[in-house]
């Protein structure tokens, strides 16, 4: 067994250094830096990632994060859910994003046109804009065919982004699939149905898509799953490994806890009776908030395959 | 403002007795108090229901509890996710979980074809029977038409089942549409996929079941919503009601905290914000286990609406 | 292994009756049935009973109901800390608590008087009215002696009270010592300790209550612990128990996890570890908060043990 | 209001630069950013500062790090409970904790003489040695004095272990004293009341101590809390500080939430309600584990206070 071992801080202590050095601490650092760890295994294995985020992280600074590390060629797989495109395309055509209080008069806030997500606050009027462009968008992606698999259609929306920052454009420019298995789930959903409406026959596959990111990997492939939060964006990537034989190596990163049986709050661990995970996979599950515990294990697993010359 | 008054017992103790008494308690018993005092309000107001849950919960005991609320007209609607369909039926075709232990050995299991939810466990074979299931009546459904919304698809599923304890069951027979926007995160999705690829024109449309949640009520009707858990269930209920003008009504149950901004942790409060209920609602969100709270305070809304005679 | 079953309501449903279904539900409620079972089993084995608390179960309407439970002759000894002997005091002298709202504006009410434990409010006037009652008291028991335990000054305040809704008058009237192992964590220390400064040979001695504690039950006593929310109270009482040869029955309520390895959120499987409960008990360990999930598994067994004439 | 904007990696970040940026990122980041500023500028005000903390986070390997700020002067007072002084001392005497698991089979370490905190492990072998090693100790401050206040006793007892890595060393070495408001909560309780069978005019004074920790700081001081985890070691030091008026800063960090009223819970802003903290200050309350947000925010904290020359 490992020894409990004092931290210690000194100046110039990288985060790497101070990640590892809270593997010997004790209760949640010694999950994060397992996650670091795992991570680091799993990109060193060439297996196959799959990174899944829920939508607040994309409301969240996170979202450049995330586009940051598709340009790095992380994850070869995204899932989220459609509060993630929606917000992710509303920064790209310039909508900012503020912070503010839990605690906020929401009454207020709804006179003022301004939602609330947490601390975070949106602007009713990014809506607006994000209304034109999707229509715009989605009438160019009909001229070209009338069913597409949800994947497809995202990818075709992403290219006409370019932006670094965002994660539609990377995942389109560098090939990464993404997986919204709840598509209409947000305000496109809206704008989906009207856009139906004018076009009957245009169709968003949603099964279609499942074929996709089940043929995406293979029982030969090392497979490694990110889950970032709960949500069918974690259980969609599960699913899709454990239909291939389950995942080498998994990452859980959540705020949920098991007590309830929710898919949120369910463990590396459980993943292991329904061949989620492989039995003798590397596995860790993080309990914290996403947006400290995944800078913090990615910052210090980049540091690490960059040393090693694994990222550019 | 309310007083804080002790609570004491006494023999014979009726639970709506036992639940307004907890209002003048503290803490969450307050809110308990409050959400079936909500309920109860929604009900007597007229106020199109939505009901959602997660599969968890279907997963759970609840799911005959659920079958029973339907069968008294409780919800108008339900959201849900794709487990949900599957283990509801599941269970209808004759399939018994089991209660465990949440700190089951879970290679253990996995050898033994125990697939482990929480503390409930559910035998591997019983996927087997569904798949039989599943693909004998997605054929007659299939000769009936090639797309299908959603909620069609779910409603001619449940006529199949004729099993009183059954959600599909009673949603069916009692004119109950459930949305479930992401129907491919389960096994069900497979199943789906393979059919499609026998059967290339098979749709399942989740953008028109957007219109129909949309159309499902107007501005002019109250609207209430019972929230069990997040995920995008609980999200979609209120995303319909957002467009519609918001709810009048809200209980939200859910072991969450809003602290990291998910969905599932979103109070009442911020929904207010969106607009998603109105400013002037009555609202109750409760922090705690839905096993726990919703046959608590449902019980207790339960035997008021039959004094009143509400129910049947 | 026992299977999930459908919870069904029907009108004129005992509490009970609700609580046993529930242990055939899942998750939490699972533990809150055997939670009561437990409760039942301790008593009907004449178990010697530690009842654990913390003061915010004082500040709420659970007061009441624990001096009841003291009058039932359920718990042998109590643990808890100074907030409790506080609030319970100024509650018998005619102190009112308020209900209000988490989310109450903190800096408003502090210009208002008014101080806040979440929903709950203190009048800041009610500590001055305890002020006048505590120093009166403490010269009384000054005359008698000089030396005190500090269960044997609770129970000597508790003497004066002359309240039947009181803790600490239920306790001292039915001879349950009250053991407050931070007797000073409060605005009584302050007092304590001016009283102190004009009575220099006043001595208020807690590790002579370290012995009361341990001597008050033996390694041939059966032992239960009833551990509501965290703390020391949580702690003592097993650490008493632990000494004796740890406890046969156990059952802890908290809404904290595991995962920080605080004591709040210790299980009772944590505690076998240590031998603070023994490997053969019966133990139930319920995540959620107190003030619903008490009254309910206690009214429950309540019920039983009424009907059984184990209690009056 | 501050914008959100995109967290972006690069070889050789900054620990403190990591923590600004994560100020803009959404949720708990943002508070954390917030906890390492406000900790910065109550150094830089000279306020007094009260460190608080539970035994957990000594079980832990966060004891050297406290060890380490005390000698570089950052707390003024320490606030703690007794498992914290008596594993402290089981590790300076050569006492090796292990890194284990959550999920541990309980009576399989029990059988082998191990016990159980969250992931940790404590031999039982190490409280046999400090046994010895404490009456040998009590002994010799029992010759200098009978009547000691909690703090003296532990600043003796400190002077005895000569360890850097000490808390109880450092603190006595430099002055800080250790309130620890519930002493006898833990083997040291037996300890002691065994010792004063012995010794009957040996006496532990809690009340005296409650004037040091009052007598600490003055209403003219500026104050500040760095509040790690809850129990009495947070409330202790918060009700010091709100009698001599209030604290101008509070940093408060804990897995527990508000929704159950609890002391772990409460925060900044409840505590403005009681004058604990005082209106104007400043504020953070960090949801999240001690062993990771900690070590966090104040390695960034000693970063920047180390460019300014405010430590050595």
């Amino acid at each position: 067994m490992v020894k409990v071992k004092d931290f210690k801080w000194h100046q110039g202590i990288k985060v790497s250094e101070l990640v590892d050095s809270l593997g010997q601490v004790g209760f949640q650092s010694v999950e994060l830096a397992k996650a670091k760890e795992v991570i680091v295994k799993m990109k060193k294995d060439n297996a196959k990632i799959f990174l899944t985020f829920t939508s607040n992280m994309v409301t969240s600074g996170l979202r450049g994060f995330f586009a940051q590390l598709i340009s790095y060629k992380i994850p070869d797989f995204l899932v989220t859910t459609a509060g993630s495109i929606e917000e992710d395309i509303m920064k790209s055509i310039g909508e900012e994003f503020q912070i503010g209080s839990f605690e906020a008069d929401d009454v207020e806030l709804h006179e003022k046109g301004i939602n609330r997500v947490g601390n975070l606050m949106i602007n009713t009027e990014g809506y607006m804009k994000f209304e034109d462009w999707i229509n715009f968008h989605l009438e160019k992606c009909y001229l070209k065919k009338k069913n597409w698999a949800v994947s497809e259609l995202l990818r075709e929306l992403g290219l006409f982004l370019e932006d670094e920052n965002s994660i539609l454009y990377q995942a389109a420019k560098n090939d990464v699939p993404i997986y919204c298995p709840a598509i209409t789930d947000a305000g496109i959903g809206f704008h989906l149905y009207l856009f139906q409406q004018k076009h009957k026959d245009f169709v968003v596959d949603v099964v279609k898509d499942f074929g996709n990111i089940l043929l995406g990997t293979s029982f030969d492939d090392k497979k490694g799953v990110i889950a970032l939060g709960g949500s069918i964006s974690k259980h969609h990537a599960i699913l899709a490994t454990l239909l291939n034989g389950g995942a080498e190596y998994a990452v859980y990163m959540t705020t949920a806890h098991k007590s309830s049986g929710s898919m949120s709050g369910a463990t590396t661990d459980e993943a292991k009776s329904w061949g989620k995970v492989k039995d003798e996979s590397d596995i860790s599950t993080v309990i914290g908030d996403v947006t400290i515990m995944f800078p913090l294990a990615m910052t210090a697993a980049l540091e690490e395959l960059k040393e090693e010359g694994l990222i550019d």
